[in-house]
């Protein structure tokens, strides 16, 4: 465990990049059941339930999918002053700005395969407006009765051209930990999961085979149980909502999932830990091989073809997942 | 197993009688997430997604909350005409009516205790617009992403002043058969359920303390799961719809359970039956005594008073249970 | 519907056969959590908790795995009459036995595939053992602390060369009705699905490539919830039982399965329809094309080539999937 | 937060006291599905099938069941000797040992309720025998197919006198955090939850209106799902394991729960968070009225008397909860 761990608190929220804003919007709160709080231009603030700030995720319009700036919140101010100093003196750009989403003084930055991160501490904690309260006063806003509800803002998966050294970066600089990882049988690796928590992981890099840098593989949110995985899917193949692969296991960290795809091209996850948490303070770092993965997930399902090319943006030449949903089509907005 | 066993084919529908037809029509859809295909001046007709006839429940406007003529689908023209000719024959009321709900030809009879039951064969098959097209097709409609999103009307628990009278109308002369009954230590029959199917029951009668007549119980809604119940208890607590008691199992016929209020006043259940059959033609009655009952549901709940003291209408006195959702009044409707 | 619908309560038991029998009850006991009730030389008598019956599945030593005799329930000794003079004025082989399993006297038919059938009516109605008394007199048997625990036999599927003429052999002479199928381009129906009961399947019929004979494609068990299903997935995992495909939820049917093999070589499914059923008296038959099989099943997922070749016996020079369990292998059982 | 807040990084294990060993290991063994990995004498080792370290819970013969030491594991070496050093310099007694479980060198305190706290850093982690190996290798030990399957020790509700003096030791001097309590009208503090983790609570302080000292109210165990639950509560019923109250959710912290007794008297909760955290590093802690919690749970069950009175030690004259499990009365044991 690096000497930093533990000044970052966890993931924030993130910017989703859509090239079909209204669609976007339908998606994550249609599908996803999140709750939007505001709409700027070309902007909407969107949150899950149980989140405790005031945004999970900025949806932007863009001319290509992908994903901005991922917000990550330090457990006090000295541990941002500490975080930016160590980022700029090892010879990182940075630079400080207002904060968006409702943040405070954010220092922004980028991983070294080019993904913007933005720091801060101050934040506005959610208050829910009468119609949105709910009925326990430990929980910031009642749970919405509308598509899959999903609890929290879980994990980013970035894709980069080298794993490791962006991984390193984040475990040197940032105080994540690593917990899980693919290493090929030529020694390099492939993914590394870390956590800044005792979640087993909130940030995961993927490598990146087509050379192109600062790419999302998926945002990924939490539901309460399993359960809501399967109902997930149910209204996902009722509503048109493409399915990539799942429900199932990963091997990796053991997560019960459903991967989709958002109309303006990027792929979301849906994700339940079922209460798996990494407690141990020296948590071994552990390696899967390449043989090891080409078991597949869990209960044996092989990884789809997809899941190893399709990013966003969508490198040049590949299909990018982009559609038009029927409920936005009939009312004619299409 | 009576003679006449087969002849009926399944519940088909009910109408819920209330005195605030928009709340109750909006708890039907925003909380038990069904779909509303039809408004004809003081009444809305109404469908659980996987019901394939056209309609679940028929939400009529009325001074009291309670229950209308309940529909049952015979097995075949024959059977209904068999089933009117033995009614008539024991001397009981009974007259033809054109349906209602999508249904054909009906005859219209009273229980013993004044409750009206029509009995067709002849009905529409439920047919989705483009917007409620299901994914896949062997089902009648989209899944809604709303509320509890209830699969089937399940069954009609009436009160009745004289249970075994009345189970024993629906035995004989309607082919139902008894798997359960509650016998009091005076020998008197306090509840008992009948079943026209592999269901373990239908229809279930309860004694009525109050010396009223023609009263309900509750109606009972089918979920696909017991998750779905719990979500459905989250959802009533965060929404203000009042709970009376559960989620929980019940002792006779081990339903996973949850019964709320309809603004209206009616009790309403939420069901599982967690793939439970009666599929032995020659099934006993199973006769619960009173100490057996004294022993609470399942897994220990203890009864709960109002269950035994409130049906609809509610009884000179008693509380009624009406409400007005919050939901309603937000939007200035109250 | 066939005018002998309902002529047929149930599905009974199956029995099973295996070339290594310890090892194939290690597996109905260990893993699908049946109880075990009596052995009697070289067969092994298994039931599930919630079966009423004696037994659920006879597990019997034999050279090859496959399906023995599968006992169908009549829903009264006159059906059971009556059945049989149909089967033999349709000129098809029949014989009186004694009863096996705690069934009484059984006519022993075939299917035109060459299936041992057995029709009975009487039958010895399980009771518990002081042991294994359940906690609720509405249920046989206390439901076991060990491995998943299925809860009822639920369904059989055949192979069948001429998938057409046994799904009409069980339609017109054992009162079955088909609810859904699969027909290829050419006209020719590859699977069908036929109940006797409200639930939407008991036997399936799938096409037998090989040009054998009499073969199974798989026994089926039904579980409580979903949830069981995942948690037999971890367990299978765990203790070194193959996974063939799933969990998934299945486009025909919707049922929610896993596919297994057993140390006999045998493909078990367990599987949850929840709360599905096939109320309609007039149910018409689904047909699926050949074009809207190549989907997958309900959310995607790839029908898996083994599903399409293994059956049991395995054809020559096929692979039969038998293994010796680690558990067993451990006790120096090997 | 307080400055020492990670320094402890979880729960470690507890010693139970058991007036009858044989039946507490039964009800770890055969309801839980824990392991027993060692047997002493007059103890017994046990341990859930996903905590990393080698003992969850030491069974230990006492003339009366209760609470013996908890371990508590802290971050480093270095936390270890901070805590220490921070323990005797406010005046609470303190001494090294050598470990137990499993653990090294342990410094063994006292909180002013007299429950005695080992803290220690060093700590074997467990390695599966062949048998019991894990199909991924991210996880410790094979999912037992036996009882409840319990994956983690959860947290202790310990019984004290003075609720706010020991629930401040453990925040001023553990470096844990307060996340909720219950004030009641009088102003004094009548519980307190504690967190050293993500999780929203390891230890929970409750009051004791005994006047004894050092009791136990509970020691809970988390379960994969909310259905693991439902499934636990059947069981019990079943091999007629009490059950107190539940399933239910409670309103403070949101935890999905079942009270049952061990056949020695002591209150276990099997419990489940539904992926519920406390990722705030300044979460406010969160205060229950008294009017509030006469509310009852969640979702309206009204809390049991015995909740309130109930702990072990059982008080002089009141109720000890011990039975002797029929499962063993059968086997000759009793």
């Amino acid at each position: 465990m690096t000497t930093s761990f533990g000044q970052l608190a966890h993931l924030g929220h993130a910017e989703l990049l859509t090239p079909d804003l209204d669609a976007t919007v339908w998606f994550c709160t249609e599908i996803l059941g999140m709750t939007e709080t505001a709409r700027d231009g070309d902007a909407a603030m969107l949150r899950t339930w149980d989140d405790y700030e005031q945004t999970s995720v900025v949806v932007r319009a863009a001319p290509h999918a992908g994903v901005g700036r991922v917000g990550l919140r330090t457990s006090s101010p000295e541990a941002l002053e500490a975080r930016a100093a160590a980022l700029l003196a090892a010879g990182h750009e940075g630079r400080w700005e207002d904060g968006v989403a409702g943040t405070g003084r954010t220092f922004v930055t980028r991983d070294p395969d080019g993904h913007e991160i933005g720091l801060y501490h101050d934040t506005t904690w959610y208050t829910a407006p009468d119609h949105l309260r709910p009925g326990l006063k430990n929980q910031p806003q009642a749970k919405p009765g509308r598509g899959v509800a999903v609890r929290r803002f879980d994990h980013v998966n970035y894709l980069a051209a080298d794993v490791q050294a962006n991984a390193e970066f984040h475990a040197d600089l940032l105080g994540a930990r690593a917990t899980e990882e693919i290493r090929m049988d030529d020694g390099h690796v492939a993914a590394r999961w870390l956590t800044y928590t005792n979640k087993s992981y909130d940030v995961v890099y993927t490598e990146d085979w087509t050379g192109a840098s600062g790419r999302l593989h998926h945002l990924a949110f939490a539901t309460d149980t399993r359960e809501d995985i399967l109902r997930a899917a149910d209204l996902c193949l009722d509503q048109g909502v493409p399915i990539e692969t799942g429900p199932h296991k990963h091997a990796i960290q053991q997560t019960f999932f459903l991967y989709v795809f958002e109309p303006g091209g990027n792929r979301i996850e849906l994700c339940n830990p079922v209460t798996r948490l990494v407690l141990a303070p020296d948590w071994p770092l552990i390696t899967w091989t390449e043989p090891e993965r080409a078991k597949g997930q869990a209960w044996g399902l092989k990884t789809i073809e997809s899941f190893h090319t399709h990013g966003t943006p969508a490198a040049a030449g590949t299909d990018d997942r982009r559609y038009r949903p029927a409920a936005l089509a009939r009312r004619g907005d299409a």
